[in-house]
């Protein structure tokens, strides 16, 4: 029985992810344990999340709470405060769940490749800023990448039993988003609150407004070519809006193989923990086909959505532009979140930051992080109307 | 490459099953060779395939010709004429195809079984018949059954890599047939030539009008039942008039596997030849999603379409019913062909030839071939109203 327990480390663990992979935790205590929990800037479910679980190490960032130290609230609590990064490569860790947003996962990610862990991911951005680097260190290291993505849960699961190079085309499903029938003149008078509005799937802020102009989609694209290491002219986007199909992958003899479940970012999350294991778990429900009559697809409206186009150029050249992609990406969305441009300039404002970045090709990781750095600085710049 | 070739007898090569599998070796002849052919009445086809594939074993059944002996343009070709049972478990065949169709596939499937070969299994009537005496005979002899019919080899893919015991649900597709939305008072209007259309999948004449009548997939749930060893209660029956989704398996975690590709027999028949490779062939052509709108889904309607429910109700019980139900049925659809009985007659009268069996609950084969004899003549005298 004890070696079947996992120990895991959940690094974003206030987060909506992060707080679904503890639902998971909850519903089946006697496969994992928590050892680790980080988080941001709430740190009052921090706290509670510490109370519940007892992890023996925490992860609490500084940067994210204006320099501050540790507070007393969480000194109190019996436990060892380390960094995400010294969390992600913890011997005691059997599985580091990083569900962090935004570049902050990068770097626990890469120091848990490294470690030669088995990591549960969540965060794109690591893949897409990084995702040679990340490869070939777990390739290295012998680390293991479980996707925690719906679409790429779903690639994995159909590839199980299946010779990876048989594999022909990875069928990406996307919601298509609130937005999925608009016009451009539709999409100039699109309000904040409008776009908060997923139509499928609850999921944080960010990556809400990402899946309204299909930039999330144009990351999974990224992600998928590194993860599966599919060439991009054969990553195709197909709108699904019933969200049940989360992927599909087509084999060289013409067979097709999906996953299909309802939208609950739960069983993605439990397949990447229990994996090769699958086990029930009565929070999830089974899918209903009574109620469900048909599944639709069409085409992606890359002219609408210039969002998914811009990502998958940007995957293609490769180098720092997927950085200055992610980078300039994440200062629109603020940007637009804050009502300071419209729902259009996000795309607007990306392509012209990457116009002007002048990309290496080969990029180590402090080259990435000068990229990134550089794109939001650019974004700025022309949003300012400084140039 | 000489011990990648596989050697292959295909049983029923003149039908249209046995002439699809002959065109995918005709595709991949580095792949496969034909050792045996064996077929029924066509004899002109016959002789042409000899020709083109130079097999060493022919067979030949006296019984399917009037008793007549092996004619004189078969004699002359320089192969050696043997029984379908005797080609089944011939040292040189490395895989016995089984499209016979009827009860005629039974005893050679049995014999195959019997020697350990590997089985591409079309015959539906084996399973459904003995499926109990087939698979614990599959066991002792190591044995392996490889479904040829779309529906069991979309099963059957989905567990690749899985295991077997955390499958919790299959969920068969049917296309509807031709006669998905009729009502009752429309189907008894319904013409033999009406029935011979099906929508999608291009079949013989026997199970063109078993699919009509919905009996074709009852009899593909008591073949699932005995190949994936699944509790009837476990098995669902789901109206998929696109035919593209070939069916699906639900797992333990509520993950739901499906297999996809256009209706072409070609793909699950090369699957089962390659298995576990999987091969490009042109002639099997990629699903094109610009031109896929929607699937759809529908619960079957088991008052219009009772034949699905007599085969789900014979399987439960076991026994002799499935033998009886598959006589009464091969009797029922020659009498629809014929028009001597009418297109709801089928099942009113398989169902009141079931009523009239006194079933054996744990029978041999001989009983099962009695029951077969039994169940022929009990409906003849239904319909003559001898009863």
């Amino acid at each position: 029985m004890g070696d079947l327990v996992k120990r895991l480390a959940v690094l974003g663990s206030t987060g909506n992810l992060g707080q679904q992979a503890l639902d998971v935790v909850r519903a089946l205590p006697h496969r994992f344990r928590i050892i680790g929990l980080a988080a941001g800037k709430n740190l009052d479910l921090l706290a509670e999340q510490i109370n519940e679980f007892k992890p023996e190490l925490v992860g609490y960032s500084p940067v994210d709470n204006g320099g501050e130290r540790v507070p007393a609230r969480l000194t109190d609590m019996k436990c060892e405060f380390l960094s995400l990064e010294d969390i992600a490569c913890h011997p005691q860790v059997d599985i580091v769940v990083i569900t962090t947003s935004g570049k902050a996962g990068l770097s626990p990610t890469l120091a848990a490749v490294k470690a030669g862990k088995s990591i549960a991911l969540a965060n794109k951005e690591s893949l897409v800023m990084a995702g040679g680097i990340i490869t070939s260190e777990a390739k290295l290291s012998g680390a293991q990448i479980l996707p925690i993505d719906s679409e790429h849960s779903a690639i994995w699961q159909c590839l199980n039993g299946e010779e990876p190079k048989t594999a022909r085309q990875i069928i990406l499903t996307a919601s298509g988003g609130p937005f999925r029938d608009y016009s451009l003149a539709q999409l100039e008078e699109v309000t904040v609150a409008q776009a908060l509005k997923h139509p499928s799937w609850r999921m944080g802020r960010k990556v809400t407004i990402d899946s309204a102009t299909l930039m999330n989609k144009g990351l999974e694209v990224i992600e998928a070519h590194w993860l599966f290491n599919m060439p991009f002219d054969s990553i195709r986007v197909l709108i699904h809006p019933q969200c049940l199909i989360h992927s599909m992958l087509e084999f060289e003899d013409g067979t097709i193989k999906a996953q299909l479940s309802y939208p609950d970012m739960r069983l993605p999350i439990q397949y990447a923990l229990s994996y090769p294991d699958r086990l029930s778990n009565p929070r999830i429900p089974r899918v209903n086909w009574s109620e469900i009559n048909q599944l639709t697809f069409e085409e992606p409206d890359l002219n609408a959505f210039p969002c998914l186009r811009l990502a998958i150029e940007a995957g293609k050249q490769g180098g720092t532009f997927p950085a200055v992609l992610c980078a300039a990406d994440e200062v629109a969305v603020e940007l637009f979140l804050s009502q300071r441009i419209g729902f259009v300039d996000i795309a607007h404002f990306i392509e012209r930051t990457l116009e002007q970045h002048q990309a290496l090709a080969h990029p180590g990781i402090e080259e990435i992080m000068a990229a990134d750095t550089w794109g939001r600085e650019e974004i700025m710049k022309l949003v300012n109307g400084d140039r």
